[in-house]
C-alpha cells in the first residue's frame, strides 16, 4: 500500500445493441418465483456448466395458455418442465441458462414478470428489473421426447427398480454396457439389474396394479414354449440419477416411450428423455447361487456399524475383511499397513459348521445398502459367491458378491 | 461377465512384526470417546493430509495424571489439547494421525481404552479391538509453545479483533505481509488490521476489563511526547482461521506469548502456536478518509439483498455496480455481457447532492459483512475512497473501499 489504496482495474462495458424488434411482438409472462427457481435448478443439474455447443447452455422458454414451458438438453438427456403461469401462447425463445438461473435465484418470494421482446428478456420483481440478452436468434434446441408407447406404471415403481441397484454399475469403460443399469420389460414383470463384472444387483417386481406394458414380445424361434424375450434397455448411470430425481417429483403414473437407442418418460408437468447405451447385459442368471448350504440372518444396522469399525484399517486396495460365521455370531477381522481391527458380533442367526470367507468390505456394505432391517446371506462356501437378500422381502432385491482370492 | 463373476485382486497382507517390548512398559488410558473424537478432529484440521515430513502426520499422546495430552504440528502451527482421562503418567508416544482418527470416528458413544505397549497402540471399545502400529520410535514432534508473556485477555476479545477483518487479506503473494492479519498491541488498545492493497479493514478496541499487556513500549527517539510504538504481529490467514477455532472453544482468559517470528496462546486445556509473517504493514492511516461531505445510513439487510440481485449479471472481472445516492434512496445498476440489473432501494438516510460512485460489489459486500444491523457510509466523492462503519458502533469496525476507475 503506497500513499493511497490502488484502484481495481476497470474494463469498459460493451455498448448496448439497439433492440431489433418493436413492441408489437412483446410477450409478458407472470410466474411464481419459487416455482421458476425450482424448475431452473432442475434444468441446471442437466445442463453442462461449459460446452462448445451453445444450444446446451440455453433454456427454451415457451409461453402457452396458462403455462410456461421450460426445456433444456445436454445432448444425452432432455428435460422439459411445465409451470402454471399467466401467459398468452407465444413462440419459443432461448435464454442463456446460467445468468437466468442466477438472477432468479437472487429474487425473494413472490411473483416475477418475464417480458420477451425483441432480443431481450426483462425480469421484473418489485422495484428490481433485469434485462437479459437472448441467445442467438437462429439457435434451436435438439429436443426429442418421442418413441413408441412402451409401458405405463406408477413413478414409485419405476424408481424402485433403479434406485436399489444403481450402486453396482461400473465406473470404468472396459465394458461400456456395465456403466448403465439394465431395465428389463417382461410381459408380466419388470426388472432392474446392474453389475460391474465383480458383483451384481437385481430387483425383480411383478407388473403392479395400475401398470400396463404396451408391446408384444417375440417368442424365440428355436424353443417350444420358451419364455418370450424381454426388452432390455441400458440406461447410463448419469441418466439413472436424473431419472430418479424426475420420478421423485412425480405423483401417479408415468408413460414410458421407446425407440432404438432412446427412452422417454412423460408425466404430469414433465417430460424427460435419455440416450440409451448400445447393447445389453450378457446372460447373468448363472452367477446367481442356486443352492446355499450356509444361511446367516442378522439385523443390518449393528452389522454395518461393526463392519465400518473393523475395516477402518483394511487394505486400501481391496478393503479385505475376513468374516467367520459361527453358531450365533460372526467374527470380523481386517488388517492393513497401519494395524488390525477385530470385532465379534452376537445375535447372528446361523447354524452349522463355522465358515470363513474373505470379502471386499465396500462391496458387502454396498450390497447391504438397500436392506431396510434384516439381511439374509446365502453362502455357498469360503471362496464361492454369496447372495445378499432382504430377509423380510426375499423376492425383491438380490445382490451377488464374490469372495476375494486369498 | 463370463460364466462367473470375476474375483477382485487380492494383495498379500504384510506379516505382523513381533512386539519389540514386553508388557512391563504397558500404559492404559481410558477416555470418553466423544472427547477423543473431538480432539482428533481438531488436530486433523491442522495436520496435513500428506507430507514428506513424517512428524507432521503423527499425533503425540502423553498420558499425565488424570489427563491425556494430544499434540500435533504442521511445521507452521502447533496445537496441544488436554482431555480428562483415567491414566497414569507415562512417556510420549507418536501414533499415525489418520488411521487413529478414522478408528476413533467409527466408534459409538461411551469410553475407549488405549493401551500403549511396545510398538503398538490397542484401542478397545466393547467387543471391538483395534491394534495400531506406532510411528517410528525415533520420531519427535518439533512443538514449541514458548515465548515472552505478551498479554492476557478474554478469548472473545481476541476473536473480535481478528474475525471481522480477516476477509480483507490478500490471496496473492506479491506483497506477502498482506496475506496475514496484523495484530497490534498498543499500551491501552488492541487492533486488528487487514488489507490486500485495494481495501482495508480495521477493528480498534480499548484494552478490556480483565486484560493486561505484559511489555513496555519503546518511545521513538526523534519525537517529543510521540506515541509509543505498538508491537505489530502479522498472523498468516490460515493461522487466523485456526486461532479463531481455538478461541471459540475457550471460555475465559487466554495468555499470549511472543518472541520474534512466533506467537503462542495458552488457555485452559489448550495451547496453540503459530509462525508469524516477516515484516509489518506499511503506514496505513493516511488511506482512511478524514472528512466525508456525504453520509449515507441504511439497514444492511435489504441493501445487501438488493446488491446481490443487481450484481448477478455484473462484469465477472470487476463486479462493477454503480450506486447513485439521492435524497432518501439509492439506485443500484450493474451491467455485464449477458444483460443489466437495476433496482431502486428506498429507506436510505441520505441528504445533499446526488452522488454516483462505481464500486466492486464483492468488496462492498465484504466490507458490510461485519455490520450487524445498520451501516454508515462516509463518501468523499465519486472517485475517492469511502469508509464503511457500523452505525451503531462507530468506533469499532472500519473498512475503506476504493471506487473503480471509470
Amino acid at each position: 500500500m503506497e500513499a493511497t489504496l490502488r484502484r481495481p482495474q476497470e474494463t469498459a462495458p460493451e455498448p448496448q445493441t439497439a433492440d431489433a424488434a418493436d413492441a408489437a411482438d412483446a410477450v409478458t409472462i407472470t410466474v411464481e418465483t419459487k416455482a421458476l427457481k425450482g424448475a431452473l435448478d432442475r434444468l441446471a443439474r442437466v445442463l453442462p456448466a461449459r460446452s462448445s455447443e451453445p444450444a446446451y447452455l440455453s433454456v427454451a422458454l415457451t409461453p402457452a395458455e396458462g403455462a410456461l414451458v421450460l426445456a433444456g438438453t445436454n445432448g444425452a438427456q432432455d428435460l422439459e418442465l411445465v409451470l402454471p403461469a399467466e401467459a398468452p401462447p407465444g413462440p419459443t425463445r432461448l435464454v442463456p441458462a446460467a445468468p437466468l438461473t442466477q438472477v432468479v435465484r437472487s429474487l425473494g418470494a413472490g411473483t416475477v414478470t418475464l417480458t420477451l421482446e425483441g432480443e431481450t428478456l426483462t425480469l421484473e420483481a418489485g422495484r428490481f428489473a433485469t434485462r437479459l440478452h437472448l441467445s442467438a436468434g437462429d439457435l434451436e434446441l435438439p429436443l426429442d421426447f418421442g418413441g413408441d408407447p412402451l409401458a405405463s406404471l406408477p413413478a414409485a415403481e419405476l424408481a424402485a427398480l433403479l434406485e436399489p441397484v444403481a450402486y453396482a454399475t461400473s465406473n470404468e469403460n472396459y465394458r461400456a454396457v456395465f456403466t448403465g443399469v439394465q431395465l428389463e420389460v417382461h410381459p408380466e414383470r419388470l426388472r432392474g439389474v446392474a453389475s460391474d463384472g465383480f458383483r451384481l444387483a437385481l430387483v425383480d417386481r411383478p407388473l403392479p396394479e395400475g401398470a400396463a406394458v404396451h408391446r408384444t414380445f417375440p417368442v424365440p424361434e428355436d424353443g417350444d414354449g420358451a419364455a418370450p424375450e424381454p426388452l432390455a434397455l441400458v440406461v447410463p448411470k448419469a441418466s439413472v440419477v436424473e431419472l430418479l430425481r424426475v420420478l421423485r417429483g412425480v405423483e401417479g403414473v408415468v408413460q414410458l416411450h421407446h425407440r432404438p437407442g432412446r427412452l422417454a418418460l412423460h408425466a404430469e408437468g414433465v417430460r424427460y428423455a435419455t440416450a440409451l447405451l448400445d447393447g445389453t447385459y450378457p446372460e447373468y442368471a448363472r452367477v446367481i447361487p442356486a443352492e446355499a448350504p450356509f444361511v446367516a440372518e442378522f439385523d443390518v444396522r449393528p452389522f454395518r456399524e461393526a463392519l465400518r469399525r473393523t475395516t477402518v484399517m483394511s487394505d486400501a486396495t481391496n478393503h479385505r475383511v475376513d468374516l467367520t460365521f459361527e453358531e450365533g455370531r460372526v467374527r470380523l477381522v481386517s488388517e492393513g499397513d497401519y494395524g488390525r481391527g477385530e470385532e465379534v458380533l452376537e445375535g447372528i442367526d446361523y447354524q452349522g459348521e463355522p465358515l470363513t470367507t474373505a470379502l471386499n468390505a465396500s462391496y458387502l456394505e454396498d450390497a447391504l445398502g438397500p436392506v431396510a432391517r434384516r439381511a439374509r446371506l446365502d453362502l455357498t462356501g469360503p471362496t464361492t459367491p454369496l447372495a445378499v437378500r432382504d430377509a423380510e422381502a426375499l423376492d425383491g432385491y438380490l445382490a451377488v458378491v464374490v469372495p476375494l482370492r486369498v
